[in-house]
């Protein structure tokens, strides 16, 4: 008898219909024997549903109520999934996160779980029950309700597997696993069986959707087993993220990531001191706003020309303070530009392979593709380009690696 | 400075234009300098829309998990109305019925309010905050959450005014007070500036729509100052339920109420024993039928005829039940009606004034109008009537006893 936590997105329970389908999904995993835990996402198109009525209020509501307002979506899904599961003979209780007790920090909109009470729920699967919890959600040490941000259930998900020692965290989504690259780019994108945690992070970090980055941190940091899965699919193995290395050794590449979401700035003639770079990135990180690749280049006359990519939508706030810390600092001038992308190689076997970097600029080099920025890792490769060649350069890259073949 | 709380239902804060209409009354009545805790129920339509979520599921949701469901509703416009307040530069705070703990029993879809920890509600108030409570819904001990059933958010109101002792529970509703009777009924209905409890109870408790009994019993019970208000019109102080008699005492009858939800059941030639009352009404109260008014003739040949009413929609059940008592006993036979409503006259000077009953009886039997049964208490006479004569009746009773003047 395995204990499972299975996750259904919002896509998976947009419907009463799908709603049912997931209940008669968990149904036979639970006559098979297992323990089951089951984390859900509020129904797809609730949340939207909900932040415009706020927003028919205030644009900037506060993120207390906001959290009040937004978790509800969830606690609708649990009820109607537990119901259903009655409904088929599956005795099954649902949970809000603050009834299941999942601690937070009181970081309303993007709390991070401290702890998570599992009395009641190992109470109600010793009894035989299916229990159905919220995910996203969770309340703080005063009770206060919060949310773990956009995407939070995969991380309710991996949290509730790890604190209940699950045999297996089930992560089901539209997709039917985790891909070399986007098939929507390149068709010959292959499913991978398993990929490694640190790939499945690199990853996720570099765009690909399938799992939030946070749940994959907290997957690792619990070595709680992750599975990728098509909710829509009956058959299907899905993609299993390992915590072991055996058997994608003889892989140099794992797949390629892409980020459209980006944009670069550049600060030039900047004086060369001590403290330039935090002088310069401080009142980015104060204005929220997060940076991802920096790139200083060496000093020449005494100037530097710093660089770095944030979000394309913090662009033109963060050009603003930039404009301002360049005034300050008597720097030559500020330029950027926000029709660039991020495309990254990842794979655990590059740590072991020479010249894999060498192989990919002559790839994109081939192509006619500039490589306007580059930065690396101990399993990955990031280069921004210019955004009308990511096809092309994805494409490309992933014929160069064989990706296309097991 | 009084501590004033108010209670908006779901018309008055059906749309996000009307919350905000709410939170600009909240406003004026915090920025006059009073401590204000406000009440809310879910947006109108919001809990039909739930329940028919539910339904396309299940004919019989499970009641733990429908609360679940269901509570949400009164979440959304919590944290709407908190965010509505703060736009307008109020400070504000929403709660659920478990933040605040409305501790409940566990009857889930019913359940009754055994207590309210006020602390963290005084302390918003001390800060100068104005709370804001969904109605309707609780926890039980064990931190299930509950529903008070529909209705239920007069009774978080006035159970809520009771544990913080306030000056007065203000319940807003789409009527401007409390009329002698119904105005769609009789168009001379005149609102009343004051009614007795123990009228409103009666009123409440025969049909009269404006406020949920168990909240006037609970206001009873606390001695909480009751006023119900029109929540859209800001001029008139609607009426004040009071406890004293003074001021009252001059009219004889305060108001007419009416049910059409009545069904009238009769077992005939019942054998006149001890315990036969108990032999026929414990098989009904064990279906969860509810029982308004008994009548037991007098006995005639060592057999009696035994009539009572109950809710319209528990009709067929009823018979039903009845029938198979009525075999047990020997008894002769069954008949019912459900086209019967009952008429009531109200008012706390029946105690001192006689002949009531008879002016009652001769204005009904002056219309043609057969009274079928009568019951009678302290303050009230009602008569169960053919339902063609509901319009008739109250009209020429409201007459008879001149409500319509001061």
């Amino acid at each position: 008898m395995a204990l499972i936590v299975q996750k259904y997105g919002g896509t998976s329970v947009g419907t009463v219909e799908r709603i049912q389908n997931v209940a008669r999904r968990v149904k036979q995993c639970h006559d098979a024997g297992d323990q089951v835990v089951v984390v859900v996402s509020a129904m797809s198109g609730e949340t939207n549903r909900l932040i415009g009525l706020a927003s028919e209020i205030t644009d900037r509501p506060n993120l207390r109520e906001l959290d009040v307002l937004v978790t509800t979506g969830e606690q609708v899904t649990i009820a109607l999934l537990a119901m259903a599961l009655q409904q088929m003979g599956c005795d099954a209780r649902s949970y809000t996160g603050g009834q299941v007790r999942i601690l937070t920090d009181n970081a309303h909109g993007k709390a991070r779980i401290n702890d998570i009470d599992d009395a009641r729920v190992r109470a109600d699967l010793t009894a035989g029950r299916v229990v159905v919890v919220a995910g996203f959600q969770g309340v703080d040490e005063q009770g206060n309700i919060t949310t773990l941000g956009r995407g939070g259930s995969d991380t309710t998900a991996v949290a509730m597997a790890a604190a209940l020692k699950a045999d297996e965290c089930q992560i089901f989504t539209d997709v039917d696993g985790v891909y070399t690259t986007d098939p929507r780019v390149d068709p010959q994108a292959r499913k991978l069986d398993r990929i490694t945690f640190e790939e499945m992070l690199e990853m996720a970090s570099l765009g690909s959707k399938v799992l939030q980055i946070r749940a994959v941190e907290f997957a690792g940091k619990y070595n709680a087993p992750l599975r990728v899965l098509s909710s829509f699919e009956d058959e299907g193995e899905g993609t299993l993220i390992t915590f072991e290395e055996e058997g994608v050794e003889a892989a140099k590449i794992s797949g390629i990531a892409f980020n459209r979401d980006e944009a670069k700035l550049t600060i030039r003639g900047v004086p060369d001191e001590p403290g330039v770079a935090y002088n310069i990135l401080g009142p980015i990180g104060e204005a929220n706003i997060e940076v991802d690749m920096i790139v200083q280049n060496i000093s020449n006359d005494g100037t530097t020309d710093f660089t770095f990519t944030v979000n394309r939508s913090d662009y033109a706030k963060a050009k603003d303070v930039l404009q301002r810390t360049a005034d300050e600092l008597g720097a030559r001038e500020v330029i950027g530009d926000d029709q660039i992308v991020k495309i990254s190689l990842v794979g655990v076997g590059m740590r072991s392979h020479a010249g894999i970097a060498s192989q990919m600029f002559r790839t994109l080099s081939d192509e006619g593709i500039n490589i306007q920025m580059i930065s690396t890792s101990e399993i990955k490769i990031s280069v921004v380009v210019d955004e009308k060649y990511l096809e092309l350069g994805v494409r490309a890259l992933h014929e160069a690696f064989s990706l296309e073949k097991e």
